[in-house]
Order: structure tokens, then C-alpha cells, then sequence
């Protein structure tokens, strides 16, 4: 049997997904280390019998890995462990290892790693210093765990490189950005190709003719719109600072706001280390901002249910401006589509679970033409369809939740483009 | 005769009107100097007789001043000399000078400039190091020159102060935000208080009852939420910087491009003075950015006609930004009225004067319903009409040129407020 094992590995979680190589992408195994920058880590896992079943099922396992090799090590123990009871699969069928790779710079497709990419993507590090580098530790994990195995990076920017030059440009020194590689590069890529994917086939429509919003709405949270299947415009920029807040991101804000906030900002973090060279400014911005430093949590189910529930002061300015932020480019993107959406996609844990957040985003942009069904929107929320409609009967533009997944897009290209 | 001077001080020029105090607040002269940070500066300077003819004109005579002090005080000889001549009036008829500033904090209204206020005024200077030196420059000229008359400071952002608090908010540190007074505070107000009132008068409906997004697009250019009246939400925040981009200024961008941009941007910045403290960042994201670092040109009348008749690929890429930019704020502004505007309204120089910039925004747009007449678009940069509708004939919604009138809309203020 030949499989592909998809890795994607967050600031403090790392998930890893094993498919079989066939057309239909089965799942072998999925499951995630979470808790990396936390005092316990804890393991979850589950393999799948080929018919689909579960074959065994472990769920926040309390284990002790202090970084994301180990947690790579603790997975690879794991496997090797069932391999020796059941066979699943040997070290030797992992064909092709997928790395998720926030930043890949101005790479529209994927990349086989050699040296010389391996190279190139460090250097890209210093354009995203808080988010390339932990994948950059996994690739070098597999490189050395799994000799005759294939590695790849696919990279979250990839899909917004068809976006316009006078979009993608910012309005500074021509020179300066061509040097520095400054431009808006974009990011949830894999989960907007998924979504763009998924959404064309649920519509029955060639995905060239499909034309949506989406939202990706998670710790990290953006919007893109989607123009015949391919991005035309996304929030995020240079790096995923910008546009909507998240847990701890500020989003977009006033660019002289920080040298208010700190007077020696551009000066490095205590955060640096050797490999992560981070100023204060984007320390902040990054890590310290976003409804966290609104409300104390990270948590936008638990502030939804603070403001809902408890009509919690902070916890409500919170939730109202991220429906804010969010309508706000729901807005946008309606007219960067010329008013040609025929869908506003929900996706994202937030967007996934938050029925209460897509009911305040859908009531605010109602005059679009958008309505969401309420018992629809509840059942939405515990589903596991890949794709839920949870727009009112005969609405003409349908609200969809999407359960985006960014291992199987990646399976999925391997497959897809016989890589 | 009891006269009203207003004031309004750029960082190149400085604007002066003297008016009648009378219901109708009639225009007695109405001036300017420019080039104050060139090597030449102009004189220009209309008065008119109480028909509203006009009694004298000077369009741009050379003339020698240093600075903005010396600019008033050109000013005052020359009215000096008129009075001694024609008896236009005295100085002690000047009951009331005001000053536009563009940076008011938190106040919704206009102040009588004591010597509290007036510290307060120069407290506020940190908060917009760049634009509030200059008006405080010439209040102190007016306070040494016209020892009879009352000074009353108008503020640029307190037009602004109905938008809702989780708008106004950014998604920061809320501690911090209020200890350093962080907030969007938003400019133009003047501008914005005037379209609004003359929109309204032009549909002869109650200000109250007015939904409008309002464009106003000079050397600086912001977007404006305009319900009932009332700004909602506007394009610049905590300072001028946010938002559109302008003649020298990016607008928003990537929080986090300026340390990718310049190493050490958080120290002060050559241009900083005595008075003006100012970080490397802030001077090269407002000053050495916008349509200037990309085509070389602060002229966006040049620019358009380098794009449109040249198609100079440079121009034709700040064209295409900037009317990116505008027609996404439309989009927001459309979902942030919840579809109940009934026009959109260019102002500002551009705004005035661009009809290919107003084509191009109004067909990026044409999807909520905007539409525009050739030829009454071409008409409309020529006509001295305060309202011109350049929508198609029977449009449900208008598309309008104002031509605002920010000395006017202090003048008025303060009869209406009998101030």
C-alpha cells in the first residue's frame, strides 16, 4: 500500500493525517498533539478500517513532548507501535510527507523539497518569523525520520497568486516592496482551495464558473473572494496580521497605532530566539491583541456564550466587532465579485461551530440578499457534512457551512497532479 | 459689520474666509497662500461686494513668507491695506476667528479656545504630531494679532463621535487604549458636516432622515458612513494614516510591513522637531508613500491623464489602486447602512474634479445600484453648482458631486450656534 501523510503544524498544536494513495483519498489515520507551548500535551488519534470504521480511537491522551519533534516522534512511535500489531501500513509505504507552509513568498503551486527549497523556504522565514519556522522543524523531522520518503510544501499564500497586480500592490515605494518581497500575499490558501473545490461540486458547476465569499473564520480568521474559482482579493497581507482580528491579532489597524502603544517598537522581543526574529511591534500585534486582550479568553465559543448568555460587557464589544469586521468584508468583497456571489461560505472552527456568529454576520449583510435559516443554522452546527445549507428555503444566494480540511486538500493535490 | 474669519492651515498652505455674520453667513474674501514648504509662495485673494460680485482678485502673485505665521501675517497687511482703502471693515469687526484642527480627541463640538483649552490643544499635538502643529501655529498669530477677537477651534474628528463604540474600538489592549486615548477617532468631519447638511437640503429631507456614503478624496482621502445624519463608521482612525491611500500617505496596510520595510522604524525620524515628534515609520508611511512613490507625482489629475491618454503602465497601477480602494469602502459602507443609502457623494479636490475617477468608481460599483451620465460627469468638474447629480435620469440612487466647504461649514456653525 502507498499512503500520504499530511502535516500541519500550528504555533503550539501539530495535526497529521495518513491517507491511502488511491483516487478517493481514504483516511488511514488522523489525529493531533496539541498543548505544545502549554506545561501537557495531550494526543489524540484515530485509525480507520478500510470499509471506513473506526478501528481505534484515542482522545486527549496526557503524554510529555516538549516540542514539535518530539510530538512528530510521539506520532511516528505511535504508528510504529500499530504497524507492529496490525499491520496498518510500514514507514516504507509513506510515499509522500505534505507539509502545510504558511508563507511560501510568491510559489503558486507546490514544491518538492531539495535542498536548495529547503533553503529557499528558510530565508522565507524572515518574511513570516512567527509562522513558517515550526513547519520548517517538522520537514526537517521527516527528512531524517523517514528516509525514502517524498517531501513536499504546499504553501497557504499559493492560491492568492492570481490576484490582481494593482490589489496585491501597496501604495509605497515601488522599489522598497520589489526588494524586500513586500506585496499582499494572503493566507488560508489550502482551506479556500478546499472550500472553492467542495463548493463548486455541491452547486454542480465546473469550478471556473464558480464565484463565492469566503470566510474562514478560526484563531486566525480571513475573508476571500473568489472570482471563477480563483482569488481575486483576501484580508490578509504581507503576513497574516493583516485585515480581521483573531484570538490574540489585532487585524488591521491604524499603522501608526503601534508607535502609540510602545515608543520603541521596532526593536526586538524578548520573544526573539535564534530562528524567530520578532520586534516588539509584531509581538505585540501578533500575541498580546485580538479578543483575548479584549476579553481574557481565546476562546470565541466561550465569549459567544458570555455575550449571548450572560450579555457580559466585554465579552459582547468582542463579538460585535468581529460581526462588524466581518460584514465589513463581506461588503467589500460583494462589490470586488461585481455582485455576481452565489454563496457566502462559512469555514473555520468558529465558522463551523459559532451559529450565533453567522447569524449576526447574515443579518448585517441581509441587504446582499443573504438569510440564514434559524433551526438550519443550529443543526449546521453539529453536523459532520462537509457542506451544510443553512440559507432559508428557496433563498436564491445560499449561506453555507464548509468543514474545510487542509491535510485532504493536500492529499488531494498529490493525487490530483500525480505528484 | 460683524465678520467671521475661518482658518484652516495645511501643511503647505493656509486657507482664509471672511464672512458676514448674517443668516446667510455672505462671503466677504476668501484667500489662500501656498507653497509655504517650497521655495515660492503664492498669493491668491477674491473679495466680493455685498451683491456677491467680485470687488478684487489676485490668482497666485508671488509673494515671501517663510512660514505659516508670516502667511497670516501677508494676510493681515493685505486685508489692512483693503481696509484703508475700500472700508471693508476693521479689524475689531472680526468677532470670531476659527480654526479647522484636525485632531480634536474625544470632542464633539467646537471650543472657545481658552489658555486651558489651548493646552489642552497642544496635549492633543502628540496624539497627531503632523497636522495639528500648524493650526495651533496660526491660533497663536490670531491671539497676538486680533487682541479683540474670540478664537473657537473646530475639530476634524468630531464629526465622528456618533460612531458606535465596538467600530471605534480597535481590537487591542483595552487598557492600554484608553491610557494612550487609542481609539478611531476619523477626520473631514467639517467636509463630512457640510455634505451632509446640503445633501439633506438638496432631497428636502430632515438631516435626521439622511443615509449617505460620502467620498471625500483629496491629497488626503477618507470614506464616510453617513445614517440618519450621523457618521457611523469612517475609513482613518487613530489618525489621518488609516484607510485610503493618499497623495504621499499608504493608507492601511500590513500592520507589521514597516519593519520589513525599514529595520529601526520606531526611531525618531530627522524630520522630527521641537514640536513634532515623529517616528521614521510615520514619516515614510505618511509622507515618502501614496500615488507620489508610485508615479513620482503628487497631482492625481496628471496621473489620470497619464493613464487614460498615455496608458503609462505606473499611472495606470495608482489609478487602479486607488479606485480599488475607494470602491471597497463603498462596498463596506453599503452593508454598514444595511443598504439604506440613497446616494453617494464625491468630494475633495478628486472627488470634485476626477470624472474618470468617478466613472471608474461608480462602474466597480454599479452592482448596489450606482449609476453615472456621461456627459453630466464630464459637466460636473466644471460647474461651480455646490450639488450636481451626474446619476442617470431616473437613477433611484444618486450618484453626487459636492463641492465642500469646510471654512463655510465653520462659519455656519457659528451662526446657527450663535456662538
Amino acid at each position: 500500500m502507498s499512503a500520504i501523510l499530511c502535516l500541519n503544524a500550528g504555533s503550539s498544536s501539530i495535526k497529521f493525517s495518513l491517507y491511502r494513495y488511491s483516487p478517493d483519498a481514504s483516511l488511514l489515520l488522523t489525529g493531533s498533539v496539541s498543548g505544545l507551548t502549554a506545561d501537557q500535551q495531550y494526543l489524540t488519534y484515530t485509525s480507520y478500517k478500510s470499509c471506513g470504521e473506526v478501528l481505534e480511537s484515542i482522545k486527549n491522551q496526557e503524554i510529555d513532548c516538549p516540542d514539535h519533534d518530539s510530538a512528530f516522534k510521539v506520532f511516528m512511535e505511535h504508528l510504529d507501535s500499530k504497524i507492529g500489531e496490525k499491520r496498518l501500513l510500514s514507514f516504507d509505504d509513506i510515499y509522500v510527507a505534505c507539509h502545510r507552509i504558511v508563507h511560501g513568498g510568491s510559489n503558486p503551486r507546490p514544491l518538492l523539497i531539495t535542498e536548495e527549497v529547503y533553503h529557499e523556504l528558510d530565508i522565507l522565514s524572515d518574511l513570516a518569523p512567527l509562522h513558517n519556522q515550526r513547519a520548517l522543524d517538522i520537514v526537517h523531522s521527516c527528512i531524517s525520520r523517514l528516509k525514502g520518503t517524498k517531501n513536499v510544501a504546499f504553501f497557504d499564500s499559493s492560491f492568492h497568486m492570481t490576484i490582481p497586480r494593482h490589489i496585491y500592490t501597496y501604495p509605497i515605494d515601488l522599489d522598497v516592496q520589489k526588494r524586500h518581497q513586500i506585496r499582499k500575499y494572503g493566507f488560508h490558501g489550502l482551506s479556500y482551495a478546499f472550500i472553492s473545490h467542495e463548493t463548486a461540486d455541491y452547486f454542480g458547476v465546473d469550478e471556473d464558473d464558480l464565484n463565492i465569499i469566503a470566510l474562514h473564520l478560526g484563531s486566525g480568521a480571513s475573508a476571500c473572494a473568489i472570482l471563477g474559482g480563483k482569488s481575486i482579493n483576501t484580508s490578509m497581507g504581507l503576513t497574516p496580521l493583516e485585515g480581521l482580528p483573531g484570538a490574540t491579532r489585532s487585524g488591521s489597524v491604524d499603522p501608526s497605532l503601534i508607535f502609540h502603544y510602545h515608543s520603541d517598537s521596532s526593536r526586538m522581543s524578548t520573544a526573539s530566539s535564534k530562528d524567530v526574529h520578532l520586534t516588539i511591534a509584531e509581538d505585540i500585534l501578533n500575541k498580546r491583541s485580538g479578543w483575548q486582550s479584549i476579553t481574557g479568553t481565546t476562546d470565541f465559543g466561550l465569549i459567544t456564550k458570555r455575550a449571548v448568555e450572560e450579555n457580559d460587557e466585554r465579552a459582547k464589544l468582542a463579538f460585535d466587532m468581529f460581526v462588524d469586521r466581518v460584514s465589513m468584508y463581506v461588503g467589500q468583497y460583494w462589490v470586488a465579485l461585481q455582485g455576481k456571489a452565489v454563496a457566502l461560505v462559512f469555514a473555520g472552527g468558529i465558522g463551523e461551530k459559532g451559529k450565533e456568529l453567522r447569524a449576526a454576520v447574515i443579518e448585517k449583510v441581509s441587504c446582499l440578499g443573504f438569510t440564514i435559516d434559524k433551526e438550519l443554522n443550529t443543526t449546521a452546527s453539529t453536523t459532520s457534512d462537509v457542506i451544510f445549507d443553512v440559507s432559508k428555503k428557496d433563498a436564491k444566494l445560499k449561506t453555507l457551512v464548509v468543514q474545510t480540511d487542509e491535510q485532504l486538500q493536500m492529499a488531494k493535490e498529490v493525487i490530483d497532479t500525480r505528484l
